[in-house]
């Protein structure tokens, strides 16, 4: 048995208001003067002082906006390294992604394309990517996808929803400010947290946790507990232990997966563009058969919290669109294999699929 | 308000059997055939095939036995990197620790002071070191101590017990394999859980906490309580726990502190050179007073295992002896601020120390 050497966020600071440190965290990694340091940024900020006046810009540094409306493609990718090559004269310093899952995923590709050669899209898949990274640092302003911490960048490219999954993937550092989360609306912040929540129950109910993912794990499934279910924190505790929550959901993949919502929402990604965070909700509703404890408290949930799920959303399919669909989902072999076991295929069935896919 | 931007392992490996990819994780760290690794092993593996026979040796690599019956000092990290410079032609590749808290220290030591002038003990103290140590891996051979995963690592030195706290202390890569704590004797195994459950404590009572230590300090403590506690796990389980509930309480220094037991263990330390982990065990036993909750669960646990503690260390000290103690506890101010608070002076006297001394 061969295990996985887990590369971790080497450098990582917490606190309210340590995005105020970020001049003094980067100004060691500028290679000179020329090199600029490039912000992505989630569009939604545009013209908010809140975020842009803490972005320090010195040099030839520039804020590139993202829009994050859509799930990130590796085409958002390929045109924004143009983008960034075709306008500075030499390598960028480093890339520093500000914003949700979506942002992140985009800065990790984004560093990861400017030293590897060809398409975003030749990447996807697991340890394809030769060359490390240039400096990539992460800021989320919301928290619950992991993807600050994890090694993979989830993007959809011209065949399929599939992470660049690999060692040079993980940020060099990430600044974990929960201040930053303070205006996330209320649906994003469920959808989002429940992103975490439903990850955790994947991953500890899976076949391929052990002891080091679980550790993680439970302690982001308590966490979410204590946010979402027993809500009673005051509103910046909460942001405080959601955004570990996220982190810690983020490291128990280290050793796991993620399972059958994960898989059948990547399928919804691919086809509708669902939103990660929404879509998983969506799938995750349904799975009983699967994660009959992990539904029933999630539906508990959603009802405290006022959220009202989309219904119908594959009311009006072809059968070639439920193809589509389900040929995402099933190539997803190790989050099946996680999820069922080895003997996943006898299980999981097309016509399983499509029956699960119909209720949604 | 500044916070720490804390450097965290940038790789690790969990497993059972782990341990056997070795060569293939030092390999790509090799600067050159005559730059050799440099293996710091306990002694107390010497001559035992069950370690031994896991260190792959190549080239001019070496294995150095090191004691650790008494608490690392800085005169013996000194030694061995004389040692090292001696008999070796380059600077070697690496410095690979395996063994307990003791030796992960020194190993952590080693690699800073083949790559920083004077003495060791001029670096005891907050950010004192000033260039990057060698590559330096830490391999745990008993949990608890968090020494694994720290960004310290405690020595006693001519007039103090402290450590060297700094950034370039992190190892570079641990190997996290539970198989390699089974033949850990019984008191050995108490003595050093309860160094993380008391850390934990005085992580969790601590001013200094925030929520990013709060979640890793809390997750330690439950995985204290499952295996110490409930006691019901299969021997390979607890093992497995064990060594993540160290991992965890290592990262929750990140953002707080230890207390009173650590500051007045270390005294007995400097004076009488007890342990580490008994030393802790033998004050926390008189601790009620700062953490009640604490020390009930404390000698609830002591009972259940049918340990007892040494009585009467200190019954024959002289006043000077008590003194140097006393010193020594006392000048560790970020541990009395973070038990007691900023007014800690007020409280905490010498007299008050002595006073606990003596019941120990």
């Amino acid at each position: 048995m061969s295990y996985k050497n887990f590369p971790m966020v080497p450098r990582v600071i917490f606190g309210r208001g340590c995005i105020n440190q970020l001049n003094e965290i980067l100004s060691p990694n500028r290679m000179n003067v020329k090199a600029p340091f490039i912000f992505l940024v989630d569009d939604v900020f545009k013209g908010k002082s809140s975020i842009t006046s803490k972005i320090p810009l010195s040099y030839n540094d520039k804020i590139i906006y993202v829009s994050a409306k859509e799930e990130p493609k590796t085409s958002q990718v390929d045109e924004l390294v143009e983008q960034i090559i075709l306008t500075t004269n030499e390598r960028p310093s480093g890339i520093i992604g500000i914003g949700g899952g979506s942002v992140l995923d985009i800065a990790k590709a984004v560093s990861i394309m400017l030293t590897n050669e060809g398409n975003t899209s030749d990447y996807q898949g697991w340890d394809l990517v030769k060359n490390p990274a240039i400096y990539h640092v992460g800021i989320p302003t919301i928290s619950g996808t992991g993807a600050e911490v994890s090694r993979t960048t989830v993007l959809t490219g011209p065949k399929l929803k599939l992470g660049i999954n690999s060692d040079f993937t993980t940020f060099d550092q990430v600044i974990l400010d929960p201040e930053l989360t303070k205006n996330v609306p209320n649906t994003q912040w469920f959808y989002t947290g429940m992103d975490c929540y439903i990850h955790c129950i994947e991953s500890l109910n899976g076949t391929y946790l052990n002891t080091f993912s679980q550790s993680y794990g439970e302690k982001a499934l308590d966490l979410c507990k204590e946010i979402y279910v027993e809500n009673t924190l005051s509103k910046s505790d909460a942001q405080d232990k959601l955004m570990m929550a996220s982190w810690h959901g983020g490291m128990s993949t280290a050793y796991s997966q993620v399972g059958v919502a994960h898989a059948m929402s990547y399928g919804l990604s691919f086809l509708l563009g669902t939103k990660h965070g929404i879509g998983n909700c969506i799938v995750f509703n349904h799975l009983e058969e699967f994660y009959p404890e992990g539904v029933k408290l999630f539906k508990q949930m959603k009802k405290l919290h006022n959220i009202e799920l989309p219904h119908g959303i594959c009311a009006n399919l072809s059968d070639d669109e439920f193809d589509v669909m389900i040929d995402v989902a099933i190539g997803l072999e190790p989050l099946w294999e996680n999820a069922v076991g080895k003997d996943w295929r006898k299980s999981i069935t097309r016509k399983k699929l499509k029956n699960l896919y119909q209720k949604m």
